[in-house]
């Protein structure tokens, strides 16, 4: 039925391959049967086509696949975001890992539909690899090799021009270590990341330091229909910003407004997962981070894409007024600031800037120091000991550097420690799953390891998004509501919407069809709410067959032995049966 | 059956209990379900009845028993083996590792038929454990941490008699390394190993330095039927001095003979496992190993048990005829002096020492050297820096020690490497699959992760044993023989047999009939040939129902990827599809 529709369409996008074992480069037709995907339903489906599930991550046989969403490249609000799609070199599953800034608009004016990197190079030398209209290049590159991520984002915009485009790994993706993201440009020539997954280290494996995009006399979009498509982008412009969350909460406080509400909650990770309460909470909620921003001459909103009207990023300032880092997000916030203490909005934006700059997952490398501290590496809050091994250690690789470097499931094995967050070895974000249950069915069945953004269920949990009420202590309902959301999921990220559209999406009665009708407008279709989550359906059954030929099991869909102990101050314990958890394939 | 016909048995063994949660320890009467059992099948079959399979290896819900062989205490030879049953910390799989040393013999004429040890205490404090006629004792221990195994046997011989069995962890057990093992006294008051699956980090985990043994004036065996077990004694023993392997080459050259059976045949695993061939095996051969022996006036063949009648141990010194070590395995000689190529024998029987000494298996850790080398950690062949690793580093828990002492697997995860010879995160022993495929299949399949010991096919591959011809390099008949040794060890396993009695075994007509009369004489029993071959299968697929409950699939029967890269000199690869080697489970 797909291939059939889509035959309509006039649809010119290009697949390129970009083979790192011969350094050749190539564009294909898209194939029919992924026409009609986009994002991660397109990553996921091309992974699972084309990767050997058992294959080694970091090896030739891995393939790192980068997809705009299928609304990208337009001028509705918030449809900026890429995905990366791989075998997880930290999970060992399909991955999808998804990001702000600006390539994936210009992938999309570009018509690149998909940019499949396959194959691994011999030899040490490192490459760069430039896209543009006129296909891509790969080139050895010297100059950059060994720099952060600032750097190399400067040295390109000096090399290619300020517009340039750019894709790049920090020194931990060039150590291919398992923490490792890769970084992408934002509109302030600052750092947004592919975070989860250690896709860092994948790219790093294939010796590519970073990846330039220049759209200058880019094709553009080609709208089917150009008056409906602006109409349903208005009303889903103004769903947007009728909702509390992302028009007012969000912007104001950006996503550190989960602070004080997780706290309430008693689901704020703290200390390593023992309490669910932090004491510091006042120094690090997202009230106290505005109040610092607008004292410090910082920017209180930002958005991380062109066309954001949401803008719940921010520029922090030291006390002098001077750049600290953009970006900080409530599990940054949360895992460093509650989970290991560091109870410092100034050091924790420090080392958010170190994290970017080394190019390491800041959920990861926060829940590894929780890890690290509980095994007497380094104290509990010592936040200039955390700056210190992000800059000297793990930045330079030394043996400490690598062991963190290595995410907290292997800092967990290495010191033999048994209360190791982690679900199919990714570090486990910051709600805790015995408070907030929604999130727990989430973080045990996603196939993407420990991940909130898979399935938020803390929005129906807490803040009643949705409507129903989930009572976040209570089991009933939750592996439901978990599957929901995950599927709505799949819808954002293969659209190649920001996931806080899941607040209107699910509260507005004109956001979800709204976004239909642009879809239709934008491709010349006729699709329907009820395609939208048949692509969830069938995209999470895609990534679980995968996971599965990977030898993955239903024991997987588990969380650790530990969240057996009871949490503060509900006394509450994860007691979902795995039976009970493995609810959620019955679909 | 079991339960009808044991219950003839005037079996007065009982089960001790050690639950270090409280510090509490009980002994009941052995339950009629595992009267007919001993060593590996009744550790198995206590671990798959008692420990959750998901549970965390280190946490209170995972469990250590120890158990003798079904023949052990009795004066028949070569019956001294203990086994150490649990959920490895290495693997996650269930494990079962196999000693010899007095420990067997002496809980065995104590009347205990296992030992299981539950619980984890709280607090920092260590213990050590007092076993005797009069019953267990748990003690607090301070003198004793933070020494190496050696210090400990010594200690404990000052303190408890020279007699004293002896089984304890040396500092990398205490730390909770993931290579650690446990070390059993030998007749010498010199340590043989529980090497295998990290056993040490669980005892660790459970804050026992040590158990002591005293069997004075112990109950002993009671034979049911003396004449007949003196007579099938004297046969067996006359079996296993009639084999070439056993009576012959074992004694002669020790284990280390095969580096010069298993280089010619191009599956000495060299570099890495990069080459199947070794240009320094000369110096590290058998042949050379015996005269330097000699020639330093060390021992040439040497007991690892009391009642060994194999002596393929023997006990090395230096130039000036000082000790260095003893029990110089084939696996310790080959990883580390071909794969890490160091090629030098005073280096390996010095780094030998040292791994005794700080209590990690000397095969994982030689194996982790060969991933280190690989990842450029330290040059390939600098002996010198290899022990100075495991003195400064592994031995005081440096990042680096920490890093080394967690194994190859996780050694490949931590430096992004892809060739990292493993199965199930388990180091493969000295002998290339691609060559010798048929301990290829033993790797894949084992309920253990890569273990050469768990059936030993390479006997039949290369030195026709059993007498058929199953040609190392093809691919026909290789499931069928390493089924066929599996189900054979576990029988060796389970009786507290070497795993060398499997030449006489295979060869030999009237050694396993021998074993069969020993059994009945022992126990007044009626056990047919059959009956063991059950044994065998039942515990196998005990143990893999184990495995299953704990989320390994048929996938994690696999080598790694690289090994489809041809070995010379026979460019053979890896080359069983997933199908060919599940038929391994048809039974």
């Amino acid at each position: 039925m797909m291939a059939h529709t889509l035959a309509k369409e006039k649809n010119m996008d290009k697949i390129l391959r970009v083979n790192m074992s011969n350094l050749s480069t190539s564009s294909e037709n898209v194939p029919a049967e992924w026409a009609g995907l986009g994002g991660r339903a397109l990553t996921s489906t091309i992974v699972a086509k084309e990767v050997i599930p058992t294959c080694h991550p970091l090896g030739k046989n891995n393939k790192l696949v980068f997809a705009p969403g299928m609304l990208s490249g337009t001028a509705a609000a918030n449809t900026g975001r890429l995905s990366a799609g791989a075998k997880s070199p930290l999970t060992g599953t399909i991955k999808e890992s998804n990001v702000g800034g600006t390539a994936a608009q210009m992938f999309a004016r570009l018509g690149i539909k998909a940019m499949i990197i396959e194959g691994l190079p011999t030899g040490d030398a490192w490459y760069g690899v430039h896209v543009s209209k006129d296909g891509v290049v790969i080139t050895e590159e010297t100059e950059l090799i060994g720099k952060g991520n600032f750097a190399v984002v400067e040295a390109l915009e000096l090399r290619f021009g300020k517009k340039t485009g750019v894709l790049s790994i920090g020194t931990a993706g060039e150590m291919r270590m398992l923490t490792s993201n890769i970084s992408v440009k934002d509109t302030d020539s600052k750092i947004r990341s592919h975070g989860r997954g250690g896709l860092g280290a994948l790219m790093g494996s294939k010796k590519i330091k970073f990846i330039a995009i220049d759209d200058t006399a880019a094709p553009g979009i080609t709208l089917a229909d150009p008056d409906k498509f602006k109409e349903a982008a208005r009303i889903f412009a103004k769903a947007l910003i009728s909702h509390p969350a992302t028009g007012e909460g969000l912007p104001t406080f950006g996503t550190a407004e989960m602070v004080n509400i997780v706290n309430a909650a008693g689901g704020l990770p703290t200390r390593n997962f023992t309490y669910g309460q932090f004491e510091g909470r006042e120094n690090i909620s997202g009230e106290t981070m505005r109040e610092t921003i607008i004292e410090r001459g910082g920017k209180p909103k930002h958005g991380c894409q062109s066309g954001c009207i949401i803008q719940c990023s921010q520029v922090y300032n030291d006390k002098d007024g001077n750049y600290v880092t953009s970006g900080l997000e409530y599990e940054t916030i949360e895992l460093m600031g509650a989970n290991a203490c560091v109870g410092n909005l100034d050091d924790i934006a420090a080392a958010d800037y170190v994290m970017d700059d080394i190019g390491v997952d800041s959920i990861e490398t926060a829940v590894t120091f929780g890890v690290a501290m509980e095994a007497g590496v380094l104290p509990f809050g010592d936040g200039k000991e955390v700056l210190r091994i992000l800059t000297d250690e793990i930045g330079r690789g030394t043996p400490l550097g690598r062991i963190l470097g290595s995410g907290a499931g292997n800092v967990g094995k290495i010191y033999g420690i048994t209360r190791v967050p982690v679900v199919k070895n990714q570090g486990i974000p910051a709600y805790d799953p015995r408070s907030i249950k929604g999130i727990g069915i989430t973080y045990a069945t996603s196939t993407m390891g420990a991940d909130h953004t898979a399935g938020y269920a803390v929005g129906t949990n807490l803040m009643g998004v949705g409507g129903g009420i989930v009572d976040p202590l209570k089991k009933d309902g939750q592996v439901d509501l978990s599957r929901h959301v995950q599927i709505a999921a799949i819808m954002l990220d293969s659209l190649g919407l920001c996931l806080f559209v899941g607040f209107p999406a699910a509260d507005v009665p004109t956001c979800v069809p709204s976004l239909i009708d642009m879809l239709n407008a934008r491709f010349g279709l006729e699709l329907t709410p009820e395609w939208i989550g048949g692509l969830g359906m069938t995209t999470l059954k895609t990534e679980r067959a995968f996971n599965i030929a990977a030898g993955f099991t239903n024991i997987h869909d588990r969380l650790p032995e530990f969240f057996e102990e009871p949490l503060l101050p509900h006394n509450a314990v994860w007691d979902f049966t795995g039976d009970e958890i493995d609810e959620f394939w019955n679909f």
